[in-house]
């Protein structure tokens, strides 16, 4: 039989990362693609006793029951203070929604504005399932030019102007794919500038807590004076990607809408994960749990640095991030670099990125790539990046 | 700020189940709206050894890390033999997806085949959310008459021919709201006259497993010779509502279309959930547990029949399922009984139920109601269905 299946979906792939997963079944292979936690980091431990304790507890069989679409009611209570730290002031729990991961709250963003057709504005380059998720809406994608401290405002304003669009997303803090981060000038002009056009901000989260060197900046969010932001965080990559649980704080019209979206879609998030996150909130587990992520991942990030110094082609420039889990680099235009057609054969050495081009909206960027060195070992980044050496300046040697 | 939502949901409020917890926040209203496990039986021990156990064991890192969209790999084999309880056979892991519960099993199919405008034929009554979820797809629902074997058959093939539909959704065993189930021959009609038109059949079988009396009737995903039936189950009535998983079943094409969808949602439903049901499912613990809770829920469907017989007026129709959750009534029509107007009344009485119009697609029925009795204890059934004939019977006295 052959299936009619919808238009949103019928010439849907995969997106590019979840697809390479299935390429590195092979445990030889050295990823830097993806985005996972350290392995040997996620807490066994934490969850096995968090679990028991919750169960032990009165409200168990709560956390067993349905639970409201809103969202397990002491996590809400929890994420308004939490948000604190972001700059979030002055919200109450009609301003948040337990999401299914970040992920989700993107998707319930776009569902809640987003017709078929309608421009969302993104940073060129950006989180590369966000252009996969609104195929899914057939919405229209259109990259904003971005340097080492934001987005190009002169472009967002042109951009706005021309296409109208209904919602800008950015990963503001250690951004996905670059690691850069938006200065806080840059952060309130960009709360300026949407609120005067109306644009709704979708404020995406989930690495500031990852933060190696400098100070925190104040979420743009908190710079937020009309209720047109939306901001999201996951604990993915603080707690357990497992857990698939984030949550989204927004003005309480939205909040509402999307909850009406997030109703239609799973009921609610687990109320498991739901409770084992407030728990880990609740009791002040944050801090500390990232204390020990940091040098961690720092040490890791230092590594892959020291190593792209020593093995890259001196033609491959790249970013240094001060947090996050993803350095972006590049080569330079006039050797003619395909890291998409080459993928196959650098996969076939064992080594694996994300080719660049997937991460950009509007631009057809194919000498770039995206490097992560948190699910890596120091030992494989140093045996990894040499292969990626070797590989690239034999490529560029016979040019 | 006026926000200028989404066409899908700028209209749509809550789901009226999800509207009507609200409003029974108040302890002392006996509730027989919602489809509530009886919390007593919420597995507390079970999910806490379980989860210790699954922490101790090798696996314990994957469970937390990121896992494949299509789901947790040991549950995928187990759920594709676990499913041969259904009469689903020679299926493999291709034919299996993991869905935060039955509701993302209908939300995926949708996204998966329906355009905007498309329509969807549903037993009327159905499942409300259903109508719900229809609407953020901008689709139309338009319902197929019904009877204690099953759908009308030539109302359906009318139907089919008339709108072209692309998707038929049933809940052929237990059906909410009215706990009827399809007769065998009913099924395999249904199995090849959507095959002969090429209409997808969305099975929905949460409720199989709460099975009172008289055996168990074969899916139609078993009389599937085509591959046009996708069947989903969840483990929210069985095992724990706030875990959010079930699996979907289908033909490996559209499983894969689903994923594609699922992807761009919560990217995979929690691991940790999984990991849990897939330790309940392959120990073969599922026919323990639903030999506890079978006599449980046929005592208080029983207590709640007794209790209609006893205080219901004369002229209220009602279903006696062999299983499942609900109990579905109507009031003679001539009565003109609107038991939607009537309900902010009813729940001042300290009682709810849901208005019956709420399942309906193509019919404006408001003399009906659905009444759920596994969230009540025996004695709240006596004294909730008590309030309710007094309450009925005084309005027909008075008419």
């Amino acid at each position: 039989m052959d299936f009619n299946f919808s238009d949103r979906i019928k010439d849907l792939g995969g997106n590019a990362i979840r697809e390479i997963f299935k390429l590195l079944a092979d445990p030889s292979v050295i990823s830097f693609a993806g985005g996972f936690p350290t392995k040997s980091t996620l807490p066994v431990q934490l969850i096995s006793e968090t679990t028991s304790s919750l169960m032990e507890s009165a409200d168990a069989a709560n956390i067993l029951q349905y639970g409201s679409t809103e969202g397990y009611t002491p996590l809400r209570q929890t994420a308004a203070s939490y948000v604190s730290r972001y700059g979030i002031k002055d919200i109450n729990i009609d301003n948040t929604l337990v999401i299914s991961g970040g992920q989700q709250g993107i998707d319930l963003t776009f569902k809640t504005f987003v017709n078929k057709g309608d421009v969302v504005l993104v940073e060129d380059p950006t989180y590369l399932a966000v252009l996969h998720i609104l195929k899914t809406y057939e919405a229209v994608a259109v990259g904003v030019a971005s340097g080492d401290n934001g987005l190009n405002l002169d472009d967002l304003e042109a951009k706005i102007i021309k296409y109208k669009p209904k919602v800008l997303y950015i990963v503001p803090t250690f951004s996905n794919p670059t690691g850069r981060e938006y200065s806080i000038e840059n952060r309130i002009a960009i709360a300026q500038l949407t609120a005067k056009y109306g644009v709704i901000v979708l404020e995406d989260d989930p690495y500031s807590e990852l933060r190696f060197e400098g100070d925190r900046i104040a979420s743009i969010k908190s710079f937020d004076k009309t209720g047109n932001v939306i901001y999201i965080t996951s604990f993915s990559k603080t707690l357990a990607p497992g857990l698939r649980t984030g949550i989204a704080i927004g003005h309480a019209d939205i909040i509402r809408k999307m909850t009406i979206g997030k109703q239609a879609t799973d009921v609610h998030t687990s109320s498991l994960s739901q409770a084992i996150v407030n728990d880990f909130l609740s009791r002040g587990l944050m801090d500390a749990r990232v204390s020990e992520l940091i040098p961690l991942y720092k040490e890791k990030k230092d590594a892959m640095i020291a190593a792209i110094c020593k093995y890259m082609p001196k033609e491959f420039k790249y970013t240094d991030p001060k947090g996050g889990l993803f350095i972006f680099g590049e080569f330079d235009e006039s050797l003619g670099i395909n890291t998409f057609k080459l993928f196959p054969e650098i996969a076939s050495k064992k080594v694996a990125y994300v080719s660049g081009h997937s991460f950009f909206a509007s631009e057809d960027k194919f000498n770039c790539l995206r490097l992560n060195y948190s699910n890596a070992s120091l030992e494989q980044i140093d045996i990894g990046i040499k292969r990626l050496g070797d590989f690239f300046k034999n490529i560029i040697a016979n040019k």
